[in-house]
Formats: C-alpha cells, structure tokens, sequence
C-alpha cells in the first residue's frame, strides 16, 4: 500500500525514474468535472527541470497521455490514469548503485527492503521523478478547487541560511509570488538564487523552506484525531522525497508563545466569523476554522552532490568514497513548490469529498 | 473515518471527555502476544493528570477495564476493546462553549461541522482526556515492540522559549530520562518547571517541544511514498490535541545545512552498515536504515487559560469577552511526552506487521 | 483487518462469546440523527434467544449500553461505541474444544491460525453472539434508512427441504411478513416449524434460505467493479456465521434463463422510469437502478448438535468420537433474519455516506 | 474508490471499452517476483474473444505492455502498471445508448450515476473488457500462488438449462478440464456448444455456471467475518460483469442438508488433518482448512441481444423499442472461466500477504 494515497479517493502513483513510464491512477473522482489541459500543462511546467540556470540541464517534456477517466474533456467518473514515457535515461551512471550506496538517498534502504531486486536506476521509484505524476493529480485537483472557490499557492521562505518574507498569515498573497522564481520579493529571489549559484560553484547542495497557503476554504472540513487536516496533509507532504518537516500556523514557534499570545481571539467581521490572529493555521481540532489555511515544508539539500563522499561496499563490507556521478539540481526547493501546491490540493480535495456535515441543530 | 488509524492494525479511539466512557478497539493484532498489565498501568499513569504541582488537581484513576481481545493475559486473535469509565465530570462547567466558542478549542470548528449537535462537554470527542484511550494502544504496542528489541522514549527539549538538551541522535540515551519530569538534565527540569509556575500564576500557559527516539529497529520498516515512516508517524502524531509540527533528524534545521554536512555518510563498523552522522533522523526514502528514529513535536500552549479572552456570541453575532472556566493545566507537554511515545510505538508496530521483505537476490 | 467493515463508516465487531463483553464501534456516521432506543431494543430482541420453542434455551437480555457517540439522544459526530455484558455463560461445556474440534465449526481453523491463543468458549470471536453487536450497528442504520425513505426487510423462504413463498420481486410485501416466524405465509410458517421440531427430536439440525428486499433505494447507489451493492452486501452478509452462499435478483436461476427472458424491458410509468420484470434483484453493473434490491443467503444447518461425531484428538493425532455438549438452536435460520437486515442495512448507509452523484449534464 | 480491490495490495483498473487504453495498477507486491510473460500471454489469450465460434468475431491482440514495477523480470517492490490499448472500436455503434438505455446493461444506472457525463461507448468503464486488466493482474498472482504450490482452476458446470458434471470436492481435478472448451468431460463440452449456438441462431443468449477450486491452500488462510476467505472472495468475484450468485461448498443446497450430513467429519490421515467430506468448500469460519477451496459463480445470459427489446427514451421520457447493434457473445461464460481464476488468484495471494499466524502456544 506504499504508493497509495487517499480515503475518499485513491491516487496511486507508478514508475521508476528510468523504467518505460511514470504516471498515475486516480480512482473515486465525481463525473462531470472539466479538466483545462493547457492550464495543467503550465502547472507541471512549472516543476519540470532544465528551464533555468538554477536546476538541472537534464531536458524532459513531461507532457502527460491520459489513458483512462476522461471523455469530452470531462471526468467520465471512471479511474483516471495518466503516463509520461520516459525517454530521457542514462542507466549506465547509476550502474554501481546497488553496491555503494548514496549518503542521503534511499539506495541502501531499498537494498535492504528489496533485497537487490529494486529498479536503481536514477533511483527508481524514490526518484523526485517521481513527482510528477503527484502533479498531473495535484494539478487536476487544484483546479477543481479552484471552480469551488479555493486557491492554494506556495512560495519559498528560506533557501540555506537565506530566509525571505512569509505570508501573511491572515491575507496570504498568493497573487505576489514570483512566476520566475516563486517568491513575495525580488530582493528574496535573488538572494536565493545567489545561495543555489554558490553551491552550485563548489560541487555542493542546499536546502530550503516552502510555505503553502488555501485560501477560500470553508470551515468545517477535516475530521477529528487521525484524519484531521494536519494529518491528511502531513501524510502525503512526507510523500515528497527530501521533506523532513511539517508545520501549521505558527507551529514550532507556537512552543515559545503563551496561551494568551497564540490563541486567536474570535470576532464578527461583517456578519462572519472571523478570528484577529492566525496562529492556528486556520485549523483547529484537525478541522478548518475558514481562515486562511497555512503549512511550512522543509526539505532537505540535495543528496546528489558532485563531491567525494564517504560511502561502503555492501559486497565487500568495506569502506569506500563514492563520487555521484550525473547533473544533478544543486537546490530541488524551486521545483518542489508546485509539488507541495500538488500534495495539498489532493489531501484537501479528498477531505472535501469525504465531508459529511449535519444539518444546523433546531 | 475519523478517529481510526492504522494500515495493518486498525485503532479505533471512541469517547467523549464527559460521555459514560472512553475507550478505543485494536483490531488485526497477531495471537499470543502478551500484556503486562501491571507495566500498562505505570505508563497510563505517566499521562494521568493530578499527581504533581505543574498539572490540573482533576484527579483520574485511568484504570481501563478489558472487555474482548485477551485471553489468559495474552492477545487472541480477535479485535481488543478497552474503556475507562468516565467519574469525575463538571458539565456545568461548558454550558456556554456551543455559543460562545473558546479561542484555541475546536468549540467553533466543531459547531460548524456537527452543527449544533456534538458533545460539547469538556471538550467532548477533541479533548485531551481521548489521549488515555491512545496510551492503552500504545503502551501495549510498546511492550511487543520491546520483546522485539526495540525501545521508544521521549523528553522535552523546549517549555516557552527554554531550551534543554537534545538526544545525541547517534546513541539516543533513553536511559537518562527523568522519571518524575522527563528531560535528560535536573537542570532542565527545574528550568522548565520554573516557566510552567510562571505562566500559571500569570493565568497563562506555555508550550513546548518533544524529541522522541526509537532504538533497535531494523533497516527495511516503511514504504515508499506515502506510507513511509514519516508519513505513518506524521499522520498519528497529528491526532495528538495542540501538536502543530512534526520533524525528523535535522528537520527545519536541514534546510539551512549544505548536502556534504546533511548527508550521513556510510561506514563499515564492527560487521554492520552504519552512517557516522545522522541527520536523516534514521530514515531515508521513508523506511529506516537501522540508525535511531528521531522526530521532534511542536506542541501549542494550552488553550485553556484563567485570562478573560476575546470571543464572539454565536447566537447573537456579536463580540463577547470569555473566561474559561474550570482548573486546567497550564502546560500540557510534561503530560503529553508519553502520548507521544504510544503514537509512536502505535504506528512502527502497524509498519512492522505489514512489512513484506524480499528474500535476497541470488 | 478481520472485523472491521467499510468504506465511509468504519464498524468493528468485538467480543468473544464467553468474554467480558461483546460490542461494536461505529466511527464515521454524521451528527444530529437520532435514535430510538426502543425500537432498536425490539429489534435487537428479534434475533435474541430463549423467546419460543424452536431455539436454545439459553436466555440473554442483549441490551446495550452506549458508552459513546450519542449525546441527547443523536449521534453527535463521534465514534458510536456499545457494549453487552455476557452474564450467562457457561466455560466449563467447552473445554475439550482445542483438543477436540466441533466438525462445521471454527475451533480447528482458529487453533491453527492463533496457535492456541484463540479463546475457545463458546466459540470465542467466531460464535454467532457477535451478531448482537452487528444488530446494534444495523439496527440504528435501518432507522436512518427509513428516515430517508428506504425499507429493508427479510423473510424465510426454505427451511431444510421445505420451500415457501418468495417475495413478488416487483414489490416485495414486507407488511406481509410474519411478526412471530418470519414467513409471508402461515402455512410456510408452520411448515417451517415441523422440519425444525423434528431436527431437534433427532438430535439433529437444519439449515434454510432466508430472502431479504430493500425498497425505496433511489437510482445510481453503489460504485462499479469492485463496490458495487452486490461487492459490498456479499462482503458483509458472508459475515455471518454460517452463511455459504448469496445471490441477487434471479441470481442462480439467470444461469439457466435466455438473455431475451433476463433482460429487465424498460419502461416510462407516471412519469418515472421502471422495469416490468425484476431479475436483477434491483442492480445493473453494481449500481441500484430504483427497482426493490433483492437477494438470498444461504444459511447451513447449526454445526452444533447433539449426535456423536467424528473429530480428532489434535494432541495425540488420533480420531475420537465427539459429542458436543451444551443446548443449541436446531436451525439459527429464524435468529439470522434480523442479522440479514442489519447487515444490507449497514452496507447500504455505507454506500449512501460515500455516494457522490454528478449533476446533471447540460 | 469503485474500482479499487484489495487490503494489502491495492489493484486499480483502469479504463472505458473504447477509450485510449485499459489497464491496471498494482501496489504492494513483494519484490523478485518472477513474472512468465508467456505463461502469461496464454493466460490472457483464454479471455480473449474471436477464437472460436462460440464468441464475438470481434478479434483483440490484447497483448499488455507493462510501464513500471518489473525489473529483470521481476517485481522490484514499485508499483506494478500495465495498460492495453484499445485499437478495434466501433463507437458509431452505440450512439444512442445515453438516451435509449440497453436492458441488462448499465446504461440507464450509469446515466443517472454520472449525469450523462459517463463514456457509454461500448459499455464503458462497465464493458466486460475490463477484465482484460483484471487477468493482467490475476495471472501474476496465479503464477506467484503456483510457485507457493497453490493452484486454482475453474471449469463450466451449466450453459442455459444444460448441466455438466462437478469437481469432486475431495480432489478437484484440475487437470482434466479441456483445454479448447473448460468442461470435466467432452460430452458437456458438447452439450454446452449445442446450448449457446442455439442461442446464437436465434439471435438470443445464455448463461451458466462457473465452478472454480483451488489446491494446495494452507489451513489458517482468511480473517475473522468480515474478511473471511468467502468475504474477500465474493467482493471481488462480484467486480466481474454479469455475476449474479456466489456460493462455497454446498452452497445452497446445504440449506437442504441436516447437519450430521453437511459436517465434515474430522479424521487423521497420513498423519495430517482432513476430512472425509468438504461441505464446507474448503472454509470454516472465514479461514482455510487444508482442504480444497471450491465455490461456485452464476453468470446471467449476455444483456446484448439481437432480439427487439423494450426500452425507453430519456429526453422524450417515452417507451421505444430498442435493437442493439454490433455483434457480441452468445454467451461469455467460457470467456469468464480464466476471470474467475484471475480474480479468486487476486483475492487469495491479497489474503496470504496479510496473513499473520502466531506461533503456535508452548
């Protein structure tokens, strides 16, 4: 059940990063919602490689045939299934993989789990490859939600050391992310871009935070304990290679605030509910509270670095240095935005399908 | 589908903080696995409030009554139901959350959604309280993970803007932990309880983070994608009222890091693959590499504070100032360190039955 | 996963026959629909033993206690849990049952499966007492149901070699049906009861056809392939102890019919579209079509009875005689007509919490 | 989730009889698997149509390309996908379909289901060629279950009023089923073709009875009610079109039998476990005995007939007589014999990767 997500629906994600295809299966989708497939195209640009001087010159067009789910440009209410053909491989640089793992990546992990029968090959099924299928679904979904009224957008907030401006957590400006690069400034943009340069020049890696934002969602949606927002969200946001970390609201800071500080005090604002702060991340006891719903993702660098590093032998059990081989992105952070916009908009499209709300009591 | 986890195991929590009981079912758990009852009941007991001068005086005896699922103290086959009845309850206390909803609680969230229609009482399904339910899985799941060999421990590492000392992520020391206040120094422990009296002489409360750590579990546990032990513990510890984070090894603080200092390099040490440094947090790819599993919590202040506090009426639609009342604990990490560890034992016990290792190759 | 049912609720079955208590969860059911205790009492007493002459003796009260998720009467949103203490119980009868497995019952698949972990009295976890929790269950989905305009009903159509009336599959009497013996005719009734009477005289058991119709179910419920109504009902009747076969509509009578006598012919009828004939019990291609939902369960005849028997000695390796002592049911048939309704009525709440219609095109 | 099969692996199929492709996904297989890709084709090829002339000459290649989860020749612990394009459609054929629904299809339930948003070409996602797909997958497991030493096969027990002769259910004997024609003996083999070319001529059709066994089981199989081998195996055997009965052992006819004579006595044989009859179908209390599994599967005559038949018009809401253009199966019951086996392989190797024994008590 590894590559499965969803309890309202079901996505499953396929492909190995060199093997004939990657694509998706999306099951449990209502009939009758359009799809704008030149919109979608635009959006899986946006995490496609080799379109700036900041990720990696490995070209692929990344263009998704549906095979399944869709008639006249309309979901049918049969499981969509879509695939990208791989085209673009050089198995022969990952060639000695199952012997001498890369630190940071899951060849040794997958070794043990798979006992030497894993596709190694630019990582198999760990690729960030990987990550485009998520996007073909996230992309779908995202528009759907998008004709309900609710937007998702996200942004980078610190690249290295390097840390720019958040949202604001009660207006979030989705509409002041860059096109280019996906920040609020660019004074932010270029200071990271400058930090990614840096790595790149001495063979190295860095990582980074993104932050993500819905807004429009109506309050009500999620259910309490394992299946509340936070937990839907965090389920399938560790789903993206790299992640190590989630956080809603204020999250980690929340431990240094006092209850008085952070709780967030309700108001009638024009007939409407409305809270004065957003610490919670417009979540409270796993369900929105209709403001603005706000996470933070931080991703690791890149374990792909063009330096020497310590590594083993698994055949001979002895220690070896490894130099990874092939062009690799320096900073995975501005690619990975619109695959969190992605991983949201799938844990909130398949909370809203899921919801059950009663009627009003008297 | 709410309050049910678990992809092999399938955890039910039931109760609400003032209804007749408390309770959860653990169906899909192997026979003739043993339960020290003695052994559960000191770990409830960790959680229990009223047993020092940090916690709320409402004293809970917590002692679950079995009603299916054991047999001759051993597990036997069918699904396992315990309850702890609920004695010590204020009602009058909540009369007027379903109008007037408390900052920080899922009062209003839980209006919106039941429409007038839940428990409101104490909290009703989202109180704190549904977390003895959540220790009587886990503090058995911990016992089976123990005859296995592997051994899960907590602490607080941050109360309010205090910090403490962190596991040494290479040989977490499990051993250290405070039994009367869990932190690895008596100086931390009095630090932390010093802000915890402040803040409730204040009327206030604070937050704070927990570090958890799992030893001994074999390379090869999780799934790819978004079954991967970060996503499997993500998902669980997010059912735990007021967490609003969750991180593994380096976490947020990779971002800042290059790929040569986060990578853990790989080492031949006395027969075994180790890495020499562990910042993925004994995960790569989503299933562990033999190392320590190591995540960290953000937990919110308690929303529950004696300050009078800005709401809104929601019958009349207008602003209105709040007391809450009732005594409650004016931080609630110190409580919540072993709910955290039963999340945890709760979910590497549901990886470890569905996990399906290849035979080696050849 | 064993006694956890579906898709948008989530029910779990616990207990064992000589346990502490038998009950069920129920997570996953909306707020505000109410409950009559009474009528569920009533119904739940349908299938409760010792209340005529052709079941065992063994008398029960089966009356629920509620220990969660209902609050002023309604479900309020949270997980629904009910428990029935066993009081009448008698260890002592079973002793010799993991030695010496009953031919027709459960004791030698269980011995090998939990390794002699399994709790043997009475049957443990596979004894027909746990249908009074699934008629909890059931009981409280029949009364929603019928809030929404949908009837499930059930009668006996064969006892033994003995055949009565089916229900006219274009409109199934359910008034019609017998309140003391569930029949459509007294006739069949008393016929009934002189094939159980005479099993009983010759220490022996009888097994039967019990036929079950919903009406009132609106056009377009179930999903296609593998959660169609007939999946899902299937799924959840074979459930029931002894239950070895089921079929919808002409079910094992369409195979000897021609597709020209089959085929439903539609037609327009005030206004609303209808088929003259009913072989398909109500379903086309998983989904209900607005017809009446017809199937039939196979019921065997009661392992338990009181001649010598044929088994083995599992200790010594050795075939022994067997007498089974204890009183029990001739026929089960009469006590498995509720359980039959309760279980269409939980598999069809279920299917209505998750159906998701398109609107209309154009 | 309609199209979504299975608790510890996950298949999804996927497609519309004449869209782009049909096909499937596959999650949660171990790794180094071996997959015969020949064995397989033969397989498929038994479902194909246009072989003989008892079926459509509608011909299909049906030949899958397989787009992630193999390496080498084995499963490599992805995701497996496979797909078959569709390239011989007519969807001229069924213009009409939306508006003028075919009695015994899904038509008019799928109308109302997907507000005229579903692919009625050729019957869809509900077309009988969706079974294609499943025997990819069951044909895998078929062969994982042959190297375990579990073999299944199924054979034709009835064509129309015509019955053949029955596995013994001590000792199916798999392999005298013909090879050309899926009969125990020539002269059903005969009997059966006479049958459906009858139909044939006179523009009508037919359906059967399926019988299917499986060797070699191991005792233990299954989960407690609701994930009982008969559970798991009926939710799938019901995905397939056209099935409208299961039963297991007896079956029906065991509601005819007392209970000395539907026991299987339990005897010692060769040092092993038996019994000396198999009523039981090979399950007692939803889990494997040892002995052959065996049940059987009514198929309705093919809804598609050249016959004039009584429909109605959905846009003018009036009776109008209906004349199904294309060609197609006099009857697909000899087709559906490997889909039986493909889907009780599905069911049965999902429950072995589920099973967990305990080791047997001290």
């Amino acid at each position: 059940m590894s590559s499965t997500f969803g309890e309202n629906l079901k996505l499953t994600i396929f492909g190995q990063s060199h093997g004939p295809a990657i694509g998706m299966t999306l099951d449990g989708i209502p009939a009758g919602l359009s799809v704008d497939f030149e919109e979608l195209q635009s959006f899986l640009n946006r995490r496609a490689p080799g379109q700036n001087n900041w990720s990696t010159p490995r070209k692929e067009a990344d263009v998704p045939e549906f095979l399944a789910g869709i008639a006249d440009g309309c979901t049918c209410g049969a499981p969509i299934a879509a695939m990208i053909r791989n085209t673009n491989t050089r198995s022969g640089d990952y060639d000695n993989l199952k012997d001498c793992p890369r630190p940071g990546h899951a060849d040794y992990t997958a070794q043990i789990k798979y006992g030497g029968f894993q596709d190694v090959a630019g990582g198999g099924h760990f690729s960030g490859r990987l990550t485009a299928p998520l996007c073909i679904a996230g992309g779908m979904c995202k528009q759907w939600l998008e004709e309900m009224g609710i937007r998702i957008g996200a942004h980078i907030v610190q690249i290295g050391a390097e840390k720019g401006v958040l949202f604001d957590p009660m207006c979030p400006q989705l509409d002041q992310v860059g096109q280019i690069f996906p920040t609020l400034t660019a004074d932010s943009a270029e200071a990271f871009q400058n930090v990614i340069s840096d790595a790149r020049s001495r063979g190295d890696s860095v990582g980074g935070i993104i932050e993500c934002a819905a807004i429009g969602l109506p309050a009500g949606i999620g259910e309490p304990m394992f299946s509340g927002v936070e937990n839907r969200i965090a389920q399938i946001v560790f789903g993206i290679p790299a992640v190590k970390g989630v956080e809603f609201g204020a999250g980690f800071a929340a431990a240094a605030l006092t209850g008085s500080m952070n709780n967030d005090p309700f108001v009638v604002e024009d007939g409407e509910i409305r809270t004065t702060t957003n610490n919670c991340g417009g979540i409270l006891g796993g369900i929105t509270n209709g403001m603005p719903l706000i996470f933070r993702v931080a991703v690791k660098p890149t374990p792909s670095i063009a330096m020497e590093q310590q590594s083993v032998s698994l055949s001979r059990m002895e220690n070896t240095p490894l130099t990874v081989k092939g062009r690799h992105d320096p900073c995975i952070v501005p690619r990975a935005v619109p695959v969190v916009e992605a991983a949201a908009a799938i844990a909130i499209f398949d909370m809203i399908l899921g919801n059950t709300q009663a009627k009003k009591r008297g």
